[in-house]
């Protein structure tokens, strides 16, 4: 059972941050608020990100889980103007989740979670290097690597208490160096791995709207993204595996 | 012939209105203003529209019959600049209309008129239910609906007195009630009949600028959607006939 | 050997001017500034561009010439933000490029000049007609004629001292006469030629920006644009061969 009601904003935010990584998913409901974990198809990223009953103008539900679609979430922005409340509502066990939202009402047959990945396990990782960093800093660099490669590399440098990103393409190459006075915070421990761009574009582009994101890194290791949403009544967190430095 | 000046602005509206159905219409010049009714490719959607001499800044014609190529219309548009008056000459028999514009001189062959599919004749129907609504309103619930369906039902409740639009997808279905207070006025008479949103999205882009629409309607009948353009100088009938409800 | 910092506005405005002609040049470096000089591949336009050391925050140069990327030099911007100091550095004999923007390090290799056309010669050639119009009138006539045609004819009819661009479709035609008003100054000399609007389009958007293009002008004969960029520190010219006029 889930009865809720939403402001446009905050619903919009929550599902960019999903659309990201995969088109369906699996949400939980419980009586403190939402939740989903859910990992790309090819294996490479993973998303978990709650939303708390505080993100809600009203809420209730109990524990259950929904098989969404998220085009079909991403259909209720073309109805919702700006301010607009969004109203949910999923009597137990029912196949079809009543959207209410600037007079429409839409009904939205649920998928089957037997349809749908189970949840992964969040791995047991150790990330010593960490930095806090504005978002669009991060997307401006995500973008500007882009442009010349299809993999980037970030990393720390404990000499002098930088946060790295360099991008090598087959001629040139591109390297941002954040220096303590441009980033939030860092806790310089060495670390250096190799990520997908196409990822971190998808990525980036939602993180862009965050103030800051605390980025976790290793050597040769994942990265995880951290940062919040709701107004800090949700959080995600993005897991991304690193890729192979072939020379 | 005809020789006349018109704002640019006007002129567009116009022109805009006849696109959305046709490529090319028979325009009927008059002493007191100009004419066209068309019918689409398919048979499904007719437009007839009048122009009041009272729209332009100037004009003069007497009785005669253009055929007119609307994306030639259209390039006029690229030439003007907000405010811009356009001066349009058509000598008797002439086969050229010249138009000026902003320093342009453009000279445009019509289009040969026994080439052009005679005028249609108004159908005599009766469609009781009335319905007056804000244009955009209208065009919000079309372009909503059209995420789900290519179809969509227009209708009036007698019961709770409302104006409804629903499309039904394959699995999911979106109901748009407007409430008497959400119309500018309702003459609530049963009725309920299924449309093409590929009319309708086109339409409803020209209607979204209009403060009012009138919408008549029946059951299983054609829809006639009324608006005024040139502040009140010009006027607007589309009618467009309904579809088969398939199970 | 080269060492410059420069505004990535005017960065952007002379990259801009010379991709609207070909996608590499070859650069050459003085002690008082940059210049190329490019034919595009079909031999029908040409580009001759300088900037002088007074449009650089700082400069330092020998002469030399460099064999440039115009798309890589495109990439540049996506990491500049509007007011940001473009540096870029370039020793004696090195093969790669160093630019630093907005904490961006940026390498990019340099092509082999051997593989770029050799420096076109600048034709000798008698233009006697002569007008300076805005360059944004400019570029709207030539938007306006393209609907049309694949050509136009620039001229100036010595009479009533006016610049005209004519542009025939097939059925239609489009004249737009500037009157001695309306330009910043003529050289009423008979003129006439036609040319390819593919070339001029893309000229147009460049020239667009210019308050002042100067066109000479001559009887089938080429035409050239002169426009001023950098705040007078920079001059484009830009030189089209005419097409023939079949009737």
């Amino acid at each position: 059972m889930l009865k809720a009601t939403i402001d446009a904003d905050i619903f919009r935010e929550t599902i960019d941050a999903i659309s990201a990584l995969v088109p369906e998913c699996r949400l939980h409901t419980a009586e403190d608020g939402i939740s989903t974990r859910a990992v790309d198809t090819a294996n490479v990223a993973m998303i978990a990100i709650t939303l708390k009953k505080e993100a809600f103008d009203s809420f209730k539900a109990n524990a259950s889980e929904i098989g969404v679609d998220i085009s079909k979430m991403k259909n209720i922005f073309n109805m919702a103007s700006k301010g607009d409340l969004i109203s949910i509502e999923l009597p137990d066990n029912a196949q079809k989740m009543a959207v209410s939202v600037h007079g429409y009402h839409y009904s939205i047959t649920l998928l089957d979670t037997n349809t749908i990945r189970k949840d992964p396990n969040s791995p047991t990782i150790n990330l010593p290097g960490k930095v806090v960093i504005a978002g669009d800093d991060l997307n401006n660099a995500i973008k500007a690597a882009a442009v010349i490669s299809d993999k980037m590399a970030l990393g720390i440098n404990t000499k002098d208490q930088t946060f790295f990103m360099i991008a090598d393409g087959d001629t040139d190459n591109i390297r941002r160096e954040f220096s303590k006075d441009e980033l939030k915070s860092i806790t310089a421990m060495e670390a250096r791995s190799l990520f997908s761009l196409d990822y971190l574009k998808d990525m980036g582009r939602v993180m862009s709207k965050a103030a800051e994101v605390e980025i976790c890194l290793g050597i040769d290791h994942p990265v995880k993204f951290s940062f919040d949403i709701a107004g800090g009544n949700g959080h995600v967190d993005y897991l991304l595996a690193p890729r192979i430095e072939a020379d």
